[in-house]
């Protein structure tokens, strides 16, 4: 905060709240933050009354740490809760400091913004777009805990996916044996809901990547590209397969040796003091060798998050980032090909460490075919 | 949009989205928006070129009318998928008209509206929230029936529910059964993911009502709030039941009746021409008798969403709100009541017809209790 200029910070991206205080809930549908400012020993939580209660059981903060705003200002077009964020803001000081505000956080809208900056028009406010997303970056050992019990849990999912893929089978009922095996997750520990719902695209809407379910039967001679992740304490590992019912036609499975290879690649060279741009050049010269392009980036940064992403928005590994990979990043790398009517996605979620990219899931890594 | 003074409106509210094309899919962790101009014959869908390929699956829309912005303006820090639209904004002529935003859409953060603003200094940007929220109101009857397959949904969920909470079960594998029933749906069609998970707040968390399922184990002697909803076509009809372990307490007993009694005054208040704010008084003057008071809203308007919501940020069940109700609105009427270490949760999720509010569901009304 001090090298960015700024005194007060402004949190409103839930993965933020939870990774700077604990605060863990379903309640991001209202407006909600934590404060943190340079003179204060102690962070403060604003909500929604009934959610304070919850701030109560997930957080370490002092009971008059936990603050609120009346709950009819909720969804009303006549008061907003930044208007009682302001006030707060007034008594406290904060509005003669300068103020940093997550312009980039999912529910911090622009009327969040208008609302604040009309209460408090003399207030400088900076813009901390992923500023804590990027105190986040390394993982700690208890973080990295965390993943690999996902990890656990989406092999059960992806197993269970894989298993229950067969023609005549509806993608719902598939999708509903997924859920529960992630949501259960193991006989030591439960498993958590993913911050992105089961992907399955199948068939000719492979290439539509973030279409979920419907209720249509898988089909002989179609292919699926299954994208879940395991969560544990919000914490996820993501994981990609590709399954294909049936003879895969010739040209799917030269592609899938290149992503495997490419992926390999890739994974190779994350290491430590690596620019998240040399990994998807390492893909990059596998790939072109064999004619196939991709725009889109190959990976991000993986973790703590909640709906609707579980990409941590720092790095990309795509041309033009030149972030230094460091030991104990965790990145999410997803090199897909997609062509007309078909696609190949294989992933790995991995721990940066002196060897490479080191897979947090132990599944085989390949194209799956069932006869 | 004439009466509002709008020329161009840009929706950014995925539900808004889905409900002007049919545009469906899990794509709103990017920035995307469809656009209105009273001067086009079609909307135009603007998003991420991957996201293109759904929204040809998924929408009414030409091909020229899916426009999309390059695929490194997705989380990057130095291009905003906004400044792309600013351009074919620009292209289009739509820069010299009004154009309305929605300010409160979860995802229009408050970095998209600065950089519409600076790449269109001299645009007039209106306020249009919650407009085209307000024209989704009144349901169809192919809406309706859409929500009346969602009933059948939750009425499944809450009786699995029900049945699996027991001394001894973890929570996680309750959430579990719930999420695998609901979008597995019926075996004549299928289900979809909620907008929020399954809710099941258990003994002294259950006043923190959006804490989500950990991995502790049901006990005797306690109570369990369960809020689910079961959805269809991103349809959602929610339902709330509370379930206690053993023999309930004296007072928990005559707090179930009260909200009972209360739920049915404020469904029975719910015929058009009512105003939002009668129904909740019809509420509160039965409560009040006993001496219990509520300082939340006991429902909202609901039916088509995505997460983090299912309400649908139009009517609220409160003092100030004089709305007037019409037939075929659709509301969740969910009055809790919360004290010390319980609470009661009891709902109905209703159309309003000329006789009160209808449930959608056909569910025991009661407090559950398993010996």
């Amino acid at each position: 905060m001090e090298k960015a200029g700024i005194d007060v910070l402004f949190v409103t991206d839930p993965a933020n709240m939870n990774y700077l205080t604990g605060y863990d809930g379903w309640s991001f549908y209202v407006h909600q933050m934590v404060v943190l400012s340079l003179d204060e020993p102690e962070p403060v939580w604003i909500g929604r009354p009934m959610d304070g209660n919850g701030a109560q059981v997930t957080t370490y903060l002092k009971d008059e740490n936990i603050l609120d705003y009346p709950d009819d200002f909720v969804q009303s077009d006549s008061n907003h809760p930044m208007d009682r964020v302001a006030e707060i803001a007034k008594s406290r000081g904060w509005h003669r400091k300068r103020i940093g505000v997550e312009m980039e956080a999912y529910y911090f809208t622009a009327g969040a913004m208008e609302a604040l900056r009309k209460n408090l028009p003399r207030t400088r406010f900076k813009d901390a777009r992923h500023l804590v997303n990027w105190v986040r970056i390394i993982k700690s050992r208890k973080e990295l805990e965390y993943m690999a019990d996902a990890a656990r849990i989406v092999e059960r999912m992806m197993r269970i996916g894989i298993q229950n893929i067969e023609p005549g089978i509806r993608q719902c009922d598939v999708a509903a044996e997924i859920w529960r095996t992630g949501v259960a997750g193991t006989r030591k520990f439960g498993g958590d809901y993913p911050s992105l719902p089961p992907m399955l695209p199948t068939g000719s809407g492979i290439a539509a990547p973030h279409l979920t379910w419907t209720d249509e039967r898988f089909k002989h001679g179609e292919g699926t590209a299954l994208e879940l992740a395991g969560v544990r304490h919000r914490y996820h590992c993501p994981m990609a397969r590709t399954v294909f019912l049936g003879q895969p036609p010739k040209k799917m499975r030269s592609a899938a040796k290149v992503v495997l290879e490419g992926l390999q690649a890739a994974l190779d060279a994350m290491t430590p003091g690596t620019t998240a741009e040399e990994v998807e050049a390492a893909w990059r010269r596998v790939v072109s060798r064999h004619g196939i392009t991709k725009e889109s980036r190959i990976g991000y940064s993986t973790g703590l998050n909640y709906p609707p992403d579980w990409g941590e928005h720092t790095i990309s590994l795509r041309p033009g980032d030149r972030t230094l990979l460091q030991e104990n990043m965790t990145l999410h790398c997803v090199p897909a090909i997609a062509m007309e009517g078909w696609a190949i996605e294989i992933s790995e979620c991995v721990r940066v460490t002196p060897k490479g990219g080191k897979p947090l899931c132990d599944f085989p890594r390949k194209l799956f075919v069932r006869r």
